[in-house]
């Protein structure tokens, strides 16, 4: 099943753009009265008919709408300091677009090694994804956030920091979290989060949570709870 | 905390080889007198003493070794079918390292886009993880091994196949393993394992697994066992 993504559509007519009009007719040899997906990233999987097999600006009409197409019944943000070696932040992005993730907050921490975060580059990451994958669901990729202003900000759900420091509060996100709930993890930089970042989370009422323990680079532990949420979720 | 790999490792007495010694002596600058660790790969996490910080041969002498360094009380073997883009299984090796495997099998099968594999670069990726991860266990790489010769063999433990197909008899992995047991589950290529490998796996008492609803890349689909597992023993 090939997917194309049309996070603009609107109406019962769709002109693909140049790429994907070239995709669709040369690559993939998809000819007029041929059937394509395409997904608007918000929920719906639409059926369409190609009706002009333009190589420049395919043209199709959708038969039929799925919406809500394989919702989660739960809502997950994960903050994750973006990697020195940013293929491992796009590496945990695609993997978490597959596995089920709603929005990535890049995060700039004290020890962050990285301040800055191409967004055009994360966008095309996960939407790539949501083709290979066929989701009906994009993960919002939010602007770097400074930490102090991110645990400020009002969060209706639960709300997890993983840091590898001592605490006698830490639980396994595994016993922490609950089903179907809404749910913001925090991840560390390589370098962990400060003394006083972590302090910061608590005053906001962030509650401290352990991966397990294996030491995981910052892109596994950020996987590794995106998983965790979801296997809750099964 | 630097870790250096030493499986040959016995007596007091161990001389680092060319690379690990220029790379102790010249990168991390260590001198005599200083304290590095040693992981044998079969359990054994060791203190040892530069004597001669020989940038060719740095020579350590053993002052403690802690046996069983954070084994895991589970056994996990992960047969997967190495993927057309080499890559995305070196991906899989590392981040299962982390999170922890004790064999990988590469998996020949009907539809498998790749046959061979270059077990030195696989070794490598384990390698470099271990160090990563300051592991004490290091995952055995096996030769690559056809379908019905794997599935034929005798294995004393849990034998799980996740293919797409459909199937009445599917269980969640998360609900089908069980906690400290020795696991082996068949991960398909691309193209999902074929009908005829699925029955033959049935007669030789393999189950059917599921990962969840979300689909999943084969290497993906490899870490979300090895961490479902890894969650099931926290």
């Amino acid at each position: 099943m090939q997917l194309y993504y049309t996070p603009d559509i609107s109406g019962n007519i769709y002109t693909l753009n140049k790429e994907e009009s070239r995709h669709c007719t040369k690559v993939m040899r998809m000819n007029c009265g041929d059937i394509i997906h395409l997904s608007d990233g918000r929920g719906c999987l639409y059926e369409a008919r190609i009706i002009d097999a333009n190589p420049q600006a395919c043209c199709v009409e959708i038969e039929s709408v799925e919406e809500n197409y394989e919702q989660r019944g739960y809502h997950l943000t994960i903050a994750l300091a973006p990697t020195k070696n940013i293929d491992r932040t796009e590496w945990f992005l695609e993997k978490a677009t597959e596995i089920g993730l709603d929005q990535y907050i890049p995060l700039e921490c004290k020890h962050s090694e990285r301040k800055t975060i191409n967004l055009d580059r994360c966008n095309r990451v996960v939407v790539s994804a949501l083709k290979q994958s066929i989701k009906a669901y994009i993960p919002e990729i939010a602007p770097i956030t400074k930490f102090s202003d991110l645990v400020s900000q009002h969060f209706d759900g639960d709300k997890f920091i993983a840091h590898c420091q001592e605490s006698d509060e830490k639980r396994l996100l595994r016993d922490a979290c609950t089903k179907g709930s809404n749910t913001l993890i925090l991840i560390g930089p390589e370098g962990d989060f400060s003394s006083s970042e972590i302090a910061l989370a608590h005053q906001y009422g962030f509650k401290d949570i352990s991966l397990g323990t294996a030491r995981l680079r910052t892109e596994t532990a950020g996987l590794a709870a995106c998983h965790t949420i979801a296997l809750i979720n099964q």
